[in-house]
């Protein structure tokens, strides 16, 4: 077989880069490791930036998400029994962001694609990029036992974190940095209605809770946890009581709880690889970096590599330039290491670090204080929120 | 003897409390343990917010400073071999900084202070605050072998961190925050012109390096250093050879050096004591707080507190109310704690902290990457570099 663009991994950076290519008329393959079914069963966060809904509308993919996602003009921070509104639109001259689940998302850049005769390869195992620091690059992969192998003019890795593709590249080529939080967030998804119209992220002595939702009758929350507790230890009842604690009484008193439909535990942490780009392979998304979900940048982040990444490829085939591909890792990881700061001094600002000491609570106050009532300090906080531009 | 309020300490904190006292008709004693010449010896950092230079006014103190002191509309933060200049007048709506050292400030307060007769006791050893959980404060202190007293209805403590007025107070009545950073700012003053206009603050792999003066022929600038240095190991070569290494190659370049009149290392520390007010002790300034220098946020708090105290102390005095002396411990750490929060945050933005690893430094870069290029970022910086409201 023989494509122009390789891309391993279907998630949504890899479909959407996929129908972007295939709107613009370059050939393309999308591979995974496991099938449609089991992608859509992923549950992800889903806050959308205004960039990331205007490259979904550009790969023709927003139709669903525009009639059934709920836009948000604000979003609030809780600390001190009280809870203080950001008002995203008016700092940030008119910009939002678009509550719509990344499970969504794929969903429609699948059916997308379906609907453009895109290739995709479900349940290729095995899969690794090959040649890709000479001119002659290709994919091998396994199905029912039997060796395949795609030609190609470039390979993107799209494939997350634990993927073949930044694994594939020899270590001496890549760095990488990294930092772990103490603790994890144990999430549940339920179907009641969320407690508030918009999202609310506080900061509580017995530690940081964010009330989210996925529609109107799907809720999600989270508390920050011990790394070392287990989702399966912690009942329904535990979890409603422990939330309420840490929101303000005006929530938690009208907090609607139910039986949930997840419940998981996930870690923090920050990582990323530098560069994103070895030759003719490309890393993408959380193949190259990973940021804590404290305000909302991971899906985001997959986005803005893609938007880079595409019109480079763009270039190539339109033009026959390489300058946008050649300055593809230096673009989209000037905007990374912008969201990896943000998400970072968000989770920072929102979560309790027992080992940081009294001075450090008391700082972490006064910058909370601070931040409501600066409307600067709301302002920058707002424009990372809804998405620094491209 | 007897007076309204007993004033410990003839720093500037001291002093412009009691030129305001003096000047609104209640009678003060100013104490110190030194006299006249050893306090104007100490060399101190003079960058005055708007609202510090209003109460030099307010205290008819300010003449000599509006004729001699320099006003900065901007000052400027350097990485990367560049800098960028933050427009602090622009970015705040017309508010800038003044450069009048400190030591200038106490100079005119002492002249004013003589001028109006306000009573000031020098060389008063071992002066100790009493009974001020009652309603008969008095201070003791002695002169040439012989124990002396005050009685009056308040003590205010301007007697810095090692002063007697927070060590009287019971351990149990104080709780106190503290944060130690792991190195020094080795400072040179020297009779050089400033290599610049305005202040530039500046990271650099080495260290951070601050360009401040005092005057157009007067420069101080500082290193960061290791807590274990000591400034006589430093040759006055040495520091200008290390301060052109740190800072951008136009600066380096055009970097005027001489002599040293002065060379001195200052540890870095952030420390507050709460509550500031034990029934009619009051602390003011260093007695109650320290910052580190970065932002130079000391004598500007210091005259913060003086202000609010002054409105308590005029409301009681004048209305019979003590609506503001009981309120004066909380208004003042609202303040106190923002400004710490910033000489915090400007510390660990521009010096180099190993100790935070590759992520820590490149989180570091991203800050100031984003800090210099939106608007709401250097807004925020701006209103906090020139000074928050009263």
């Amino acid at each position: 077989m023989r494509t122009q663009v390789a891309i391993i991994g279907s998630g949504p950076s890899g479909l959407l880069l996929g129908q972007l290519l295939t709107n613009a008329g370059i050939e393309n393959i999308v591979l995974d490791r496991v099938d449609r079914n089991y992608i859509l069963g992923r549950i992800r966060a889903g806050v959308l930036e205004q960039g990331t809904v205007g490259l979904l509308d550009e790969a023709k993919a927003g139709k669903r998400m525009h009639a059934e996602g709920i836009v948000h003009e604000g979003t609030s921070l809780a600390f001190n029994g009280t809870h203080h509104r950001i008002d995203l639109k008016e700092l940030t001259g008119g910009k939002t962001v678009t509550i719509y689940g990344q499970t969504e998302v794929t969903h429609d850049l699948m059916d997308r694609r379906s609907e453009t005769g895109g290739a995709t390869i479900y349940n290729a195992k095995n899969v690794q990029p090959h040649g890709y620091e000479g001119d002659r690059p290709y994919i091998t992969y396994e199905m029912e036992g039997i060796e395949h192998r795609i030609d190609c003019d470039f390979i993107v890795g799209c494939d997350g974190y634990h993927g073949p593709s930044r694994a594939s590249v020899p270590e001496n080529a890549i760095k990488t940095y990294e930092k772990i939080y103490p603790f994890g967030w144990l999430g549940v998804l339920a179907d009641v209605p969320p407690v508030s119209d918009e999202l609310i992220y506080a900061n509580h002595e017995r530690g940081f809770a964010l009330c989210s939702m996925r529609s109107h009758t799907r809720s999600r929350y989270y508390i920050q946890c011990p790394s070392s507790d287990k989702a399966e230890e912690w009942s329904d009842d535990g979890f409603w009581d422990e939330l309420r604690r840490r929101l303000p009484k005006e929530q938690a008193e009208s907090l609607i709880t139910g039986a949930s439909i997840e419940k998981s535990i996930a870690p923090l942490r920050s990582f990323v690889a530098e560069p994103m780009r070895f030759g003719r392979l490309f890393l993408a998304g959380d193949a190259a970096h990973i940021v804590p979900p404290t305000g909302a940048k991971g899906l985001n982040l997959a986005a803005s590599d893609v938007h880079y990444l595409f019109e480079g490829l763009r270039e190539f085939y339109g033009e026959g330039s390489s300058a946008g591909i050649d300055d593809y890792s230096r673009r989209a990881l000037a905007r990374v290491w912008k969201a990896v700061r943000f998400s970072w001094s968000m989770t920072m600002l929102l979560h309790r670090f027992p080992e940081n000491g009294e001075f450090g609570q008391k700082i972490q106050e006064a910058e909370l204080d601070y931040l409501v009532h600066s409307r600067a300090a709301s302002a920058a906080l707002a424009e990372n929120y809804v998405g620094l531009p491209f």
